[in-house]
């Protein structure tokens, strides 16, 4: 789930652990992957020395979805090392909902949070792009990060074809696969320097598994195509203009885990030199909780009125930053309705296939000492 | 000025460091006392040892106020120490906006900011209140705070006669500066803890200097007194209840100058058993940006016009909490502008002796080894 998607599908969170289905497959993917980070904590074996244990979240959105794994992850730190002070970080960029991150975790809202269960935690938020150093160097003990990275710092270009890379092909892919590679390793960079020895880093990121999965595509219907498709039908129908067509895409590089695991795999690679060694790797797909109702419900018109707008959260700004700026803003809110009209009424006359499901690629990262 | 002043107040600075009048006041007080905090740090002499330098700004509302303060402050730091990683922390309660705090010092608004001119720096938020601890114990060097301690953590009962505590007297009176000690020594035992040996805490706080001047009582009509009298006018009038007038109250306690010092001139006091000791203490007076501009113009209903905004700003909540939740929302809103209405009316009529003037306390306290 993007960063927007997660926070606009925080619709609400009873006590029991209850989440909207618009984030609860974004929970699942890291929830269900939290065994991997303790597991990474054991093999670190941290001193029990008194010295601060940092541990962050970069590109936390509201930090709902990981809320659950962090609480885990910090208790068995303090079971491991009682004399350690914690100090959990929270980033994303300066425009994200920081007042609710802390709502969250400081318990003012209805998320069950781990705050007044670990004594001597001191938590924190910082709006560094995780492309920068976020921390003095060597003070960071655990990075994680999740369902972040796959947005690039730039576009690198159009897609002439599609709305996003992996329908891409050509000098056009090979531009967004370059951006991509640029941006993984800069942001692996900015980890090497902010971690200490011996720390860790977990990265749970969307990307295109060995089957060649990726999210919205796991054998029914592809969600991009969908998208370009129906997209490319407002052009058809002169809706859009074929320039807008054309400027519509996202600005996302979804990698392989070939490309993911490139820079600890060459050790002439500066992450390598810089200390980075991967420990483990591995891909899942998380299925796509609407789809999984739709199983149960059997209601095509429910599915596809559900369905839609958690697709809708996350999308819809690249659709509304691809329509020209000479059209009023009604007009250009007009059009996307009818574009998400129409992909509804797709799923309700054939919902069979239609799934979000999540695929994420899973790495546990390991900072050497120099 | 209150945080919800400082914030509300802040309408846009230009480049050349213009802010608007609404925040101007709170900013001179900073500004004008940062000679106190250079000064302390010539005396704190920190070792230039690598390990990170950590400042924190607490109750710092939208950052604004403070962010010329802390420039200078930071580069004095990074002159002295070139090899500390510099850690800015910024706090406030969750519900604060630190979307804007982080906008404002990443450079993203026309605020002009320290961030790029300084390397090495790391800038967090944390929303732990500051009667708790918020750092890892012994880790904060240098603590500032600015206009937050007046706020106290609870109303201990109710001022029967004025809106006040400085109209105040007898039991009543007593209860609100009981809360202010309670508040103001919980604060302090925790800040002891907070920081390093040797670290420093630069408090300037609303208070009632030697001369029994306070904000908006200098010489001239008193603010709270006419506050207290209107609203005592809309219960004559029948407009509010008794009742009403008598749950006004602001949930503040401005401490004498006898009251912020006595924790460091009592060594059984628990906050110098902690180690804190007062190196400097002072009382100023700033002036009221509205009043002065007025002896300019002297255009009264100009002024009443521009003045009673500000005073609005950090006021209207209290005035809004007085009222009876069994009265609909437009009719308590109604009210409240008929408050303020009689008030620029007021002030329209004898503009002569109206003025927001700050009375601060300012001290400087040293953390010594325990």
């Amino acid at each position: 789930m993007s960063k927007t998607a997660a926070t606009a599908g925080f619709m609400s969170m009873k006590g029991g652990g209850y989440y909207s289905k618009a984030t609860i497959g974004a929970k699942h993917t890291i929830d269900r992957a939290t065994h991997l980070i303790l597991e990474a904590i054991e093999r670190m074996d941290p001193a029990d020395d008194g010295t601060p244990f940092t541990m962050s979240d970069m590109g936390c959105a509201d930090g709902g979805t990981s809320v659950s794994m962090v609480g885990t992850v910090l208790k068995e730190v303090r079971r491991r090392v009682p004399s350690r002070p914690l100090q959990m970080v929270y980033t994303d960029l300066p425009r994200n909902d920081f007042s609710q991150v802390f709502q969250n975790i400081h318990g003012q809202t209805d998320i069950e949070t781990y705050i007044d269960e670990i004594d001597d935690l001191y938590v924190f938020a910082s709006a560094t792009s995780f492309h920068k150093p976020i921390f003095p160097a060597g003070t960071l003990n655990l990075g994680f990060s999740a369902t972040a990275s796959h947005y690039i710092s730039e576009k690198p270009g159009v897609i002439s074809d599609h709305v996003h890379m992996v329908g891409a092909s050509g000098a056009e892919r090979e531009a967004y696969v370059e951006q991509g590679r640029l941006d993984w390793e800069r942001m692996l960079l900015n980890r090497a320097r902010d971690l200490a020895p011996g720390g860790r880093l977990a990265l749970f990121n969307f990307g295109i598994d060995e089957e060649g999965r990726y999210l919205g595509s796991t054998g029914g219907a592809d969600m991009f195509d969908t998208f370009s498709r129906l997209c490319a039908d407002l052009r058809d129908q002169g809706v859009i203009t074929a320039e807008e067509f054309v400027n519509t895409n996202f600005p996302q590089s979804y990698r392989t885990v070939e490309q993911f695991t490139a820079p600890f795999r060459d050790t002439a690679n500066p992450v390598y030199q810089a200390g980075l060694r991967m420990e483990h790797v591995e891909t899942r797909v998380v299925a796509c909780p609407f789809a999984v109702d739709f199983k149960e419900h059997g209601d095509a018109a429910r599915f596809a009125h559900e369905y839609i707008p958690t697709l809708r959260s996350w999308s819809e700004a690249t659709f509304a930053s691809g329509l020209s700026t000479a059209r009023p803003v009604e007009e250009r809110q007009a059009i996307i309705d009818r574009f998400y009209d129409s992909y509804e009424a797709l799923v309700r006359g054939a919902p069979d296939g239609h799934a979000m499901d999540y695929v994420h690629c899973y790495l546990i990262i390991e900072k050497v000492a120099a």
